[in-house]
Parts: structure tokens; sequence; C-alpha cells
């Protein structure tokens, strides 16, 4: 498969680009790119098809021509996760598996039940760790972006961080007998997706750690942000298969997973 | 949560059964319950809240008492995957989560590009290792029918599933640009679910190991079984994703995941 490659710069109107920095001592030192090969270039959320033109190993510079744009990859129903930390390596897996899938980003929280505490120093070289595995699944996966990823080691840190996103939709997986189902939450939607209008939605789903989110923490997601408890029906899912099979489901409504057009755009 | 227990009998009308034989051996002198103690147990895909009355420990059997029905957690439409052998534990890590979303059986098959090749004793081995993980993610998510786990190791196998279960659409997922969109098979089948009218659909979806199927299984798959090629959009999703991914967005079209109807049946 061809590789892909992700730049924090943007490409537009550019015929030729010299990559230089971190990134091209990393092409021209350690993969050792020649000229005439060809790769798929990500330059801020868009991809293009490239030819490396030529190497000077010593300077640590690629020089790299567009031959063509991309299809973009990315559904435009934005869908967040909002994760319990959980025990082992089920995050690793969570956040390789939602990148696949199409997740836009992902927020690892902190819980009253989480059994794994990590102090500042566990908590950063996590956060790396997470990081580097969206970094490759969305190489892998053929993304356009590389799904964020964030930790939350308090409850005013999941706040913040909700508050800058602004979901239009809040949907807390639950195995609460009183929790709508998920087609309805979506076809029904109240709060702030009622000003949604023709737009793509922005939607965040929080799953819980293995032993579910605590009231406390259920009442601050309803409470400022109008949380919608809802259920994906009778059988119960492991945290680390929850997200998934959710983030699937929104994806496949808004038809971002196969769609009604047929062909891929 | 409490214990899940399944059985291969009925019963039906019965308020009074005694649980023998390999069984009785298991919870009378294996788990040693006590009577008082509550389990659900599933009888043939009925689930009922029992309790135990009596332990006959030296005999090795266990007399019950059916408090009252549960709820029905199976999906009505009942959804397949044919699975290629995949490397490592891939395919105990796809059924242990289809399980969990709801398949109701699993076909792993050799494939021509399966690096893994599986003698007829290492097969068997396997197959019970796989039938073992079905049954406990069942039991943990609480369904009501352990799904069935077979092997194929040669390609008139996979026909021979495929012509018993006789699904109505069989989807092939592909990477292939002129695959149709999951949605758009889903909502304007052909072929044998044309005369679907009414009944809850069986849908079989076949994913390939990490090399994919090869060009002769694609054609054996659209000859004998009139499979479509179906996209799950443009990222490209693992073959350890891709069918829980599947499944997820085809029990969220028949409201199998949290449906319309709201709250939990």
């Amino acid at each position: 498969m061809m590789p892909r490659l992700f730049f924090d710069r943007d490409a537009a109107g550019q015929q030729h680009l010299t990559i230089d920095g971190e990134q091209g001592h990393h092409f021209a030192r350690v993969l050792r790119v020649r000229p005439g090969e060809q790769a798929a270039m990500v330059f801020n959320g868009s991809a293009y098809l490239a030819e490396v033109e030529s190497v000077d190993s010593k300077a640590g510079t690629v020089a790299v021509r567009i031959l063509q744009s991309l299809p973009p990859h990315e559904p435009a129903a934005r869908v967040y996760l909002v994760q319990g930390l959980a025990k082992g390596d089920k995050v690793e897996d969570i956040v390789q598996r939602c990148t696949e899938v199409g997740v836009a980003g992902v927020l690892v929280c902190a819980t009253a039940r989480s059994v794994v505490q990590l102090d500042e120093r566990k908590a950063a070289a996590k956060i790396d760790r997470w990081r580097r595995i969206a970094a490759e699944a969305a190489s892998q996966s053929q993304r356009d972006v590389i799904p964020s990823v964030d930790f939350a080691g308090t409850g005013s840190q999941v706040t913040q961080w909700l508050e800058r996103l602004q979901p239009d939709l809040l949907l807390l997986l639950d195995e609460d007998e009183t929790a709508t189902g998920l087609k309805h939450a979506l076809h029904n939607p109240g709060g702030r997706q009622a000003g949604l209008a023709g737009r793509p939605p922005v939607i965040a789903i929080a799953v819980g750690p293995e032993g579910g989110w605590d009231e406390t923490e259920r009442m601050r997601f309803r409470d400022e942000f109008q949380a919608v408890s809802v259920s994906l029906g009778p059988r119960i899912l492991r945290t680390q298969t929850a997200g998934q099979t959710a983030l699937s489901a929104i994806l496949y409504e808004y038809g971002e997973l196969g769609g009604e057009s047929g062909c891929r755009p």
C-alpha cells in the first residue's frame, strides 16, 4: 500500500514543495526516499498524490511535486468519543479502531470508577502513545485528518473540552432501562441540535469505563450539556466494544459508512 | 452481574426443572451453587430468572425453580459473518466482539490469501476455542443464543454453509472502487431479498483476510449467491475492524441497536 504522510502545512495552489525540518530529516535520512517514489501526502486535511523530485540527505530536505488531488476521505459528520479510562491496553485498541472507522477525536478521561490512576508523568506518556497510535491508524486507513487525542484528569477538564467542542448532541451510552434507542435519539434530537439546520452534525458519544459512569458524572453530562442517555439495545457491550459500535451506527446514519450514493467519492 | 447460563433444552410451561448430566455436575460440583441463588437461565433461546431450590452434589444434580420470563435480547434480523482466516488472535477477537454486538453466527474460512494454514487437528482445537469464546461472550453480553461458529477449510465447504443458510443478501465487503455503499445495498436489495416480504432479513457479510479475497473467491460469492460488493466508505478498515463495523451498521439499520421505539424491550 502506498505510504500516506501528514503535514501541518498548506499546499493549496503549489506544485513544488520542499519538506524540511523534522519531517524532511525523517524522509531523507530515516526512510531514505528516492526521486521518483510516489506517496499520498496530506496537507492540512487535503490529500494529494505526490512524487519525490530530489533528496538532499545532508541537509535533510526532500523536494516533492504535487501530481493530483485525491478524493476526500473524511466524514462530514464529526463524531467524537469521550471514553472513560479503562484497564490494560483497551484505550490503545479503542483509539486505533475508532480512528479507522472515522472518529473526529477522542477524549480519554479519568472517572470515579476507573481502576487505573494516571499521575501527570504517566498521563503524558500515555497521551503520546495514544496520539502515535491515532497517527498510524489514520495513515493506514487513509484518512485526511489525524483524530485529536486528549486526556482529562478531572471532571472540570471534561467540561472544558466539551465547552470548546460545543457538540450538537451529547449521547451518554447507558445500560439504564429508561434510555432511549440510539436511532430515536438521532431522529428526534433535542437541545442544541434543534438549531442545526442543514449543516453536518457534531456529536459526542460518552462511553464509561468498565464499571460505568457514576451518578455525579451522569448528572454533569446532563446538566451542563443536555446529554441524552441512549441505549444500543438489550445486549451489554464491553467498554472496548461500545464506542466503535455506536460510532459505526452514527456514521452509517449520516451516510458516512458507504451511503446511498453508491460509489466511493 | 448475575450469571447467565445456557441449556440445550426447553423449559416452556415448566416451573421446576432438574439439571443433570454434565451441566448438573458443573453447577453442583464445580460452581457449587447453593439453594436460594438466582441466575438467568436460557432454555433453547428463551431466558428466565430462576432460583436454585436444592443441590445434590453427590449425584451432580441441581433443582431449580423458574421465577419469571426475561425480555428477549436477540435481534430479529439475523446477520452472519463469513470471516477469512486471519493471523494471530484476530479471529478470537472478532468472534468475541461480534457476539456482543449481536451476530447470529460466524463461519471462519481458509482463503487463498490466508497466511495461516490449519490442518484438521489444529482446526478442531481452534473451533473449540472460538466456540468457547462465543459462549462466554454470549453470557456476558446477556444474549439468548450462543452464535454458531464453524470452520470451512475449502471453498466448497463455504458454498455448503451458505446453501444451508440461504441468506436473503450476501454482502461482500470490498475496497473496490465499483462497490456500492452499504446503505444503498440495504435500501435497494436485489436477488433473493426481493421475495423477503415483511419478515426480518437473513444477511451474510463476507470479510476477507488481511490480503482480501482473491478473484476466484469473489466470483464464487457472486455467481453462486448473487453477492453484492459493498463499500463501507473511503476509509480502509482492517479485517478485525470491518466485520464489527458492518454488523453494527446493519443491525442499526434494522432497529436492532437501540431503535426508534426508544426504551429497551
